[in-house]
């Protein structure tokens, strides 16, 4: 169903479209887009950064503050929410929309970096990872067919494949063997069944190999998804390798297709890769710095902790408009910050998340009128 | 300036009135009233509980929040501030109420309460009280003169006297030599300069004896003070000797100004304290157990931490119109608590405060239509 400039059903120019996804322009300069993304929960104006609510809640917000925020879609862990409170008790609920109140659109992911990153005494075998929870060493099985039915509870939008995320670095013949079992639960995946509406991602794994990242995604597309995402990055490689490894993804993916950078929120980082024609970000960055007294600004992050503001009047960020800009000063955030507070670190969340949303919209505007070039130079500089 | 039954300006019937105080109506059934505080910050209806905003702000709440769950007054505590961030930094905010945007009215105690029951290497001496922080040990001295300094700098509407709060027990000779001082240290915090508008309040020492409590009052009655306390309560002392120092206290006090009984926020004991003529209360409670998982409802304390409520859907309290009753089950704020997730502890914190501001509406209302006895008999029963 791809279509060249035709308009949908709401009278919007549409350059490619899916069933779910609309590419509505294509900077001139770069390979960035601006799209509409349809979710069971809504529409997704894209290129999107989604705010991570580990555990049912994305950390000090409530589902009030975050449409204030203008956040678009909350990310849920499966790993986190199988461990705690596990599926009984949000099956109870209905699902994940209705347990934590959000009614905007979720994204899952399927638990496949929590059990590289943060599960203890992993076991792979064909059918998925046994492993002990990182909270009480308590046994668990994560596989294709648990994470979708975990993925089924939860209700989430978007559902994403369970797949292996290789470390950095990763020798070659292990990256071969793990990503040819990726696409494998990946087809598992996709054919168990899934909530109603629920849309499902593949994620393309291959480590800094460029024909076997092409591969995974030529495979991936060949089974068909909703969307595509480019994972194992940010995980501790250099920056070179994170753009390496979109360049060798992105261009074998669909143009109808959202894709989808896994656990990226610096900036300067999404912006490259908006660049290269990624529609889809998320991070725990703006949320964790905030709890560690760091501000998100246009101007690169800001250490509020620090002594040097204890006196000043001047906003977390001037020019800023979200609450705790137009309310407080660097100094009253400081000390709040200074004796441990709960009141300091939501104040720097609330801040932090509204950064990141409003980096986003801004960078949906200038590739809506042509000004993406001069964006993605401004925040190049942005350390 | 005492009326009987007279119009104020509003055309409200007043029965008794001082500059800043009216009580309105008094309860036929007991000493209970209804009372108007008026304050450079606005009026407060009288009784009234005061939200403790220790460090400059009511734990995990905004400004915002505040005025949500109708909060009258926040209290400030001038031990705290002096050591964190300290007058310099509040100065240069030009306050209290403009550092923490609180356009509200606010009381500071004097910082009496926690050179006794915090810091660390006290040594009294007549001019006030040399000690340690129980923060990092720096050296600081509170005597009357520092301590309404450090009230003006805050800028509170109304400032509490320097006094000794005595433990629990404590022998005869202690005590009246103690409260001698502490009426000494009265007078002295009245002569010393004020902030414009600022009220001043006397604190009624002496321990469980009588004898001690009433030439307090009427020591600190000769003086004249805008409002007066009940001080050296809930201090570890059985419940019975509370009552019995709010009845020694009260019947030597001016009608016609407001009274005040420090630290206390249990339902029940707020109710009868309420029905021997006390107007004005704070507490840690409703924040400080919220933390702990706990929460206040008509029906008394519930752990929501408990493991009972992990399937409930229904809210933390029935019938309850709070933000977190009206939205979230206690499952879901179980969950969040169990995480140790701030926003279930944020959640909590708004239940509470909006739950002793309800009580005490709730109160008032009584006392206007004529019901506070079978209010009174209700809450009796609570534990």
């Amino acid at each position: 169903m791809i279509h060249n400039f035709s308009k949908n059903g709401k009278g919007i120019l549409v350059k490619y479209a899916s069933m779910s996804f609309e590419v509505i322009k294509e900077d001139l300069g770069s390979a960035a887009r601006l799209g509409r993304l349809t979710t069971a929960h809504g529409v997704v104006e894209t290129p999107v950064f989604m705010d991570v609510g580990t555990l049912g809640s994305v950390k000090a917000l409530e589902p009030r503050d975050l449409k204030e925020l203008k956040a678009q879609v909350v990310l849920g862990n499966t790993y986190h929410l199988l461990l705690r409170p596990g599926p009984e008790i949000i099956a109870a609920a209905g699902g994940l929309h209705s347990f934590m109140r959000w009614d905007g659109p979720i994204l899952t992911d399927s638990g496949g970096f929590q059990v590289f990153s943060l599960a203890k005494r992993r076991t792979f075998t064909e059918e998925g990872c046994r492993f002990n929870s990182h909270i009480d060493g308590h046994e668990f099985f994560l596989g294709p067919k648990e994470s979708m039915a975990m993925q089924r509870v939860l209700g989430s939008d978007i559902a994403m494949v369970f797949d292996e995320c290789l470390p950095y670095p990763c020798d070659r013949a292990r990256a071969e063997a793990s990503v040819e079992r990726s696409i494998r639960w990946a087809r598992r995946s996709k054919e168990e069944p899934h909530a109603p509406g629920q849309q499902v991602f593949g994620i393309v794994q291959g480590g800094v190999y460029d024909d076997i990242r092409r591969h995974c995604a030529e495979s991936l597309v060949e089974i068909g998804f909703d969307g595509y995402a480019v994972g194992g990055v940010s995980v501790g490689e250099p920056e070179k390798y994170m753009y390496q490894a979109v360049d060798a993804s992105v261009p074998f993916l669909p143009k109808d297709r959202p894709r989808y950078v896994m656990g990226l929120g610096v900036m300067r980082q999404m912006v490259e890769c908006v660049a290269r024609g990624v529609d889809m970000f998320d991070c725990v960055i703006p949320t964790r710095i905030a709890r560690h007294g760091t501000a998100i600004t246009r101007k690169g992050n800001v250490a509020i902790k620090a002594a040097k503001w204890a006196f000043d009047q001047g906003p977390v960020e001037e020019g800023c408009t979200c609450y705790c800009c137009r309310n407080f000063s660097r100094s009253y955030v400081r000390h709040l910050l200074a004796c441990g507070e709960i009141l300091g670190l939501r104040l720097l969340t609330i801040h932090n998340v509204w950064a990141l949303n409003r980096f986003m919209e801004d960078m949906r505007k200038s590739i809506a009128d042509g000004t993406f070039g001069a964006f993605r130079e401004e925040y190049s500089k942005i350390v």
